[in-house]
């Protein structure tokens, strides 16, 4: 069982969604190891799609992890946001400066960030205080992960200087291409666009019917202040965002509808 | 197995996070069943506080479910987002006109939207296309649903009348009171405070550490413009949910980091 996190400088807690075994999380590691003491809470096995899913029901168990001979961090058999909300409540020792979510395998952009348990574990660090950031290459396949580390590594030294508004977090996706084939840096907002759902009815041996559920994302707007399109034209995408979700433009309009009782 | 829901007239769409044997699905459809022609497609089992998880990896499974000896409505084996997708996918044969999601029991207010599965099935529903609305009730014991429930039906006939902005779906919490106590509506915006969360440490009866996840709602702000601190004052909370989640303010500030690669 994991005992009191001691840290004495800067110090960085990385989560992920795709399971702490992941190539990405080991990545990502080794360039915020130049930045400060890191600490890894993730989930034991891959949280893909799990959203903002918080585990209330069962126990949550910890267990430390070695790669490639080393202690590596902690696995928790619970979601991203237990990660964090585990990581700062009962494993640290003091309030991380920074949480930083990923490397993910694939792009969490568009609507499909209300899906995606790496930026929600980003989520959840900003709800708690803390400057975070979430971090995915647009690819789904085996890619290499050392443009987003590298390009993770130096936002975080920014992150540092500038600070961010509370809660507001960074979500980065990177394209899936070698270092020198990546064009720039933008700025962007979340796409209007995301998965269109599609399920694909089988039955079983026993005859019974079940269903398989996939997609294809679907772009809706284009250029490149736009998250997904960005990285389809080969930028890095950064966009800030928050978690107030009131429409307040909406706001308005709907006082006038003079509901009653 | 079910088969293709036919459609003649106003269709709604109701689903929750406390399952389909839930009292609070039970009192919105007799309320629905007033409107139009009402499916029901909920999980089977409580799935509270698993946000907008989606479940990719696992089989679909349905079911026919019976509540009082009548037919009730469809069970699936998945979170309530599965639930809106698979129903419009899969299973009903025209787009439902209008998704209303609950009565869930306790208030989704505040930062605690993003967890709440009751809100993430209304949100799967705009990103579908339909008007949508989560209706929840700030208890978490056995409550009297009928003043939500009649709320619900109300509002859903404005919405017929009104329409909501695309992307736009409207997060309702009713104070757990009698009818008469309460005040009226509000028009809200959602409260920045949420639970803070605390974990319990204890041991198994082998002597093997977990941790229990719990907390209060922390209330930040006040005012009867916001939605828990309307709720608390027995006003019918009305919110007005989108899902850009981009810092617009913030992205301009940010446009001055100038960052490389």
């Amino acid at each position: 069982m994991p005992t009191k996190i001691k840290m004495s400088e800067l110090s960085i807690l990385i989560t992920n969604d795709d399971g702490i075994f992941a190539p990405g999380i080991l990545a990502l590691k080794q360039a915020m190891d130049k930045l400060g003491r890191v600490t890894v809470v993730a989930p034991l096995s891959e949280k893909s799609a799990v959203g903002h899913a918080i585990t209330l029901s069962d126990p949550l168990r910890v267990e430390t992890v070695e790669r490639d001979g080393d202690f590596f961090g902690y696995a928790v058999n619970g979601t991203p946001a237990d990660c964090v909300k585990l990581a700062v409540s009962a494993l640290c020792e003091k309030k991380p400066d920074l949480v930083v979510s990923g490397i993910n395998l694939g792009p969490n952009t568009a609507t499909n960030i209300l899906y995606s348990g790496t930026v929600s574990a980003a989520a959840e660090g900003v709800m708690l205080g803390i400057p975070s950031m979430a971090v995915s290459v647009a690819s789904f396949s085996k890619t290499n992960f050392e443009p987003a580390a590298r390009f993770a590594l130096s936002l975080a030294n920014k992150i540092f200087q500038k600070g961010l508004p509370d809660g507001t977090l960074l979500n980065v996706n990177v394209p899936a291409v070698p270092q020198e084939e990546i064009r720039g840096v933008r700025m962007t907002r979340q796409g209007k666009g995301g998965y269109t759902t599609a399920f694909d009815k089988r039955n079983d041996l026993h005859n019974r019917t079940y269903y398989w559920q996939g997609g294809k994302h679907n772009q809706i707007d284009s250029g490149l202040d736009v998250d997904d399109s960005a990285v389809m034209e080969n930028y890095i995408s950064v966009t800030p965002v928050h978690y107030d979700l009131t429409n307040h433009a909406f706001l308005k309009d709907l006082q006038a509808w003079q509901l009653q009782l």
